[in-house]
């Protein structure tokens, strides 16, 4: 089978989990879960499970399903934080159905994952238990260092270490950890996705200055608008938190060139996204030199080309 | 080892899984299960792992800790969502921190408690998987009715069922299974927690009624303040939602007999009072009796003064 083939059975599974007994939360689960998106993790949870010489794409599927729902639960919650109102092409579940529904979504795709879950051994559960663990940290210090005014470029990069790259790195390990595949080979596999995840922050949060929603199919500019991302690590941000400028705010009222400058003081928009477009780069090839331990196969090369289109994505 | 020290043991474990890397996270999560609270779970796992045979508390104290974990982080969220202030005698989470490190303090707790989940079965995950989703249904489910003014008897069963009897339910389970009781067994403590939760809540929504916040340790009058509890389900909320009304507002703005009476419409406070004690001990009865199936201990004896004890209480 290959991973195109296993993805569009996960779609079918993701839309089964998202069924509640109670109508609402499978509205608002299927909502989310339905509109699509990128779903790079669980494809690189297929590709590293085919690297790793797995052959049982029914045992995988789940465990991509898994990663994807975790992933979709930290995004409600952190639209309902950030006030945003586009995600993945669709009205938020803050924007459409308000925060209180917006909360129980989230918590229900947290419970239903961990029930998705139990069925496998306690070495994948505490993977994917780790790296949940991993995402709220990540987020937390997220909010924090904005709005403390702390956001330089170490504290970035163990903010995004966190917040995106521990579930590259868990979808990896998981696929890998299935397969039965040598320690070394999970190794491989653990540090090709650390890079990946680097690489793809760091292309999100370039977007996020450089592209309009419209094409991202969420908020842009909600970075700098809360005082965070690249542009902010690299000048820092201890001018003072802007964390409680509200998005709309930010893309209405206040001119966006004006708050970038606030925050930059003196780096301009151009310099971050260069700097962040090499930064990816660098990541990318990191991550790509990790597979050379593996034996060659087309599920590595899809990987290698999974690097590349990381970082040349445009939404 | 009694049950009792067992208690003791809890506490150090949960302020231990309190810690993380994130200092913030840790504060938060320590001002909550730290506060202490009547910790009505983790007893009646322990006791159901000891009436159904169970001898080493070392493996029932992390099952615990989970239950009241798992409790924790649904509080934490409700406390978002009802805008409450006052919780086990101290400031809420969400009033003394605000509503974003609320919500991610209620993540950063489930994910814990997954992350201390996975060294058990797979039977035993799936317990508390499925009564973690549950309580979200539960919680869902009581403020669209609320919401929606569709708060009657039936539905209100149907809540209190999910959001509360589910998880003195896995409580049971867990401990009994853990123990390696017989099906027979485990079913009549299953049984137990099941009538007991329910009593447990009908009591919470007399005291609600009948109690002041400072008795409580948390915000009195909420339930007719959020158009639910047992005075709503009496006399139904068709009137129209009344969940938009903020605890705050119904506390010190609006008379709260002139509020009681909107939605009571003919049944006096003292009368819901009476239905709701008069219900909770017919559950408690039926709890009571559902332990006649197993052997006689000192455990089981102690399971029946916890029925008395959950019915008595006034706090």
């Amino acid at each position: 089978m290959a991973v195109d083939h296993a993805l569009q059975q996960l779609e079918r599974l993701l839309i089964s989990i998202a069924d509640s007994a109670v109508p609402l939360l499978t509205e608002t689960s299927q909502h989310i879960l339905g509109a699509g998106g990128k779903r790079v993790r669980p494809r690189l949870l297929l590709l590293a499970y085919q690297a790793a010489g797995g052959q049982d794409f029914d045992e995988a599927i789940p465990l991509a399903a898994a990663v994807e729902i975790i992933h979709t639960a930290t995004l409600v919650h952190d639209d309902i934080n950030d006030n945003g109102t586009l995600r993945r092409g669709r009205e938020t579940v803050n924007s459409r159905w308000g925060g209180t529904f917006a909360l129980l979504t989230g918590d229900y795709l947290f419970t239903r994952t961990y029930e998705l879950m139990a069925p496998y051994s306690t070495e994948l559960n505490l993977i994917l238990a780790k790296a949940s663990t991993a995402l709220v940290e990540g987020e937390t210090m997220q909010i924090q260092a904005a709005r403390e005014g702390t956001f330089d470029t170490q504290t970035y990069f163990e903010i995004i270490s966190r917040k995106t790259a521990a579930l590259f790195v868990a979808a990896a390990e998981l696929g890998a950890t299935a397969a039965k595949a040598p320690a070394e080979h999970v190794r491989a596999l653990s540090d090709y996705a650390f890079n990946l995840g680097i690489a793809f922050q760091l292309i999100d949060d370039v977007l996020d200055l450089a592209a309009d929603s419209s094409q991202l199919g969420k908020n842009a500019g909600i970075d700098i608008a809360q005082g965070r991302g690249i542009a902010v690590a690299i000048q820092g941000n201890s001018g003072g938190a802007t964390g409680s400028v509200p998005v709309a705010e930010a893309e209405n009222d206040i001119s966006p060139e004006a708050l970038q400058q606030s925050i930059l003081r003196g780096a301009t928009v151009e310099q971050a996204i260069a700097k962040g477009r090499s930064k990816a780069e660098e990541f990318a090839r990191r991550a790509v030199e990790a597979l050379n331990v593996l034996p060659p196969s087309p599920a590595v090369d899809e990987l290698r080309d999974l690097a590349r289109l990381v970082v040349e994505r445009d939404h």
